[in-house]
């Protein structure tokens, strides 16, 4: 193994795992990154992404809602703070319009490439926000995603947890509000707890990580999470 | 029965069913204008309002996909002819969350005012565009249909029927095409068989009008089937 190899996979946290570099075999690898407002996870992304480009792992990188032209013009009607009269129907309905046509144009073409799929949200905020935080009831959200992603399921989804407090407190600190965050403490309280349920419920494909912690701390477990997760799962 | 309440019934063709003028009770009741493309719905929905306000019935027009603030917003990106590339699964899930927040913003409403509620489309669209058009199952539209607007079905809905060739030759030389017209004969022949189907499915609450004869023609029909209706459904 060179030097330079070497530091890539320190990068990833892969001297306890492999030895040999970072896999670029066709295994499709489908990582959802997902979160409580204010825990970080578009910042992780960038950090996972920026890693597998310095070890020449292809991968695609993209987020929900959106990640399409169709995708980005749901996203602004979603977001938009003066729709706050929208339904929860109406959100769930809009969100799961804009995952069809993601996973048809974006994610499904990238896994069929052989890449490594970096996705911020997908089916976990669906239940974690609509399910748990509105309330609508989980066996019609499960309906609902079969019929617009059908039977793709992340391989491993990342959940950055964090108090909603802190993860609230962090985006009104950044000026960042949009319709979503301005629901209330209990909603977000209520995500948080969803999130944690689910991560329970699929323990074998949900990895908790602590995003209350300093942002350089999450980021090297994150990196050591990933980098062992695809060093396990290649080939 | 005053002259003036004379010539406003004969302008519904009440002439045959009543001779005590429209009802104003509050008892609901739901129309819904359907039909392919160039069939002059539209028109329809403005001849009837025309006719509801001449008469001093209460009653609310409105139209699908939109009717809300967040609905136009959908409106602008379901028929945007730039979204060429949308799926059968992101078309359809983006109307009923249109049709979420049109059912709960104002179809409701003005039902439980007691008005009549003139609709511009409504569920029958969805299984003939996107059922018979686009080929998604029907038992998965109607329980996609049931989670966007429970249980609220029409009391009649009017079937403008013609053609496709003379609904999109209208349509073409008005200079009005959308993302749905730009679809091809043959889509747009199958939402023409698929409409037929579903008016003879459920005869008791459909109305199927022969929309391929002069527009004179056309109106006095309509007028004289929803001024029977009305009259025959009051009290």
């Amino acid at each position: 193994m060179n030097a330079e190899r070497g530091a890539r996979n320190a990068e990833f946290g892969l001297g306890e795992v492999g030895t040999t570099g970072l896999p670029s075999d066709a295994v499709p690898r489908f990582l959802a990154f997902e979160g409580p407002e204010g825990g970080g996870k578009s910042t992780q992304v960038r950090a996972v992404a920026a890693a597998l480009a310095a070890a020449g792992v292809p991968h695609t990188v993209t987020r929900e809602p959106g990640g399409t032209v169709i995708g980005e013009q749901i996203r602004a009607v979603l977001l938009g703070i003066e729709n706050r009269a929208m339904l929860p129907e109406t959100e769930v309905l809009l969100l799961l319009a804009a995952r069809a046509q993601h996973v048809a144009e974006v994610i499904a073409p990238a896994l069929a490439r052989g890449e490594v799929v970096l996705c911020d949200r997908f089916a976990g905020a669906t239940f974690a926000y609509q399910g748990y935080g509105r309330g609508l009831p989980l066996a019609e959200l499960r309906r609902l995603q079969r019929f617009a992603a059908g039977d793709l399921v992340p391989d491993l989804t990342l959940l950055f947890d964090l108090p909603a407090e802190i993860g609230l407190g962090r985006r009104h600190a950044a000026g960042e509000v949009n319709r979503l965050d301005a629901a209330g403490l209990a909603f977000h309280r209520a995500v948080r707890d969803g999130y944690l349920a689910l991560a329970r419920e699929e323990a074998a494909r949900w990895c908790i990580i602590d995003a209350s912690r300093p942002l350089d701390a999450v980021t090297t477990e994150t990196l050591s999470i990933v980098g062992a997760w695809l060093a396990a799962t290649r080939g």
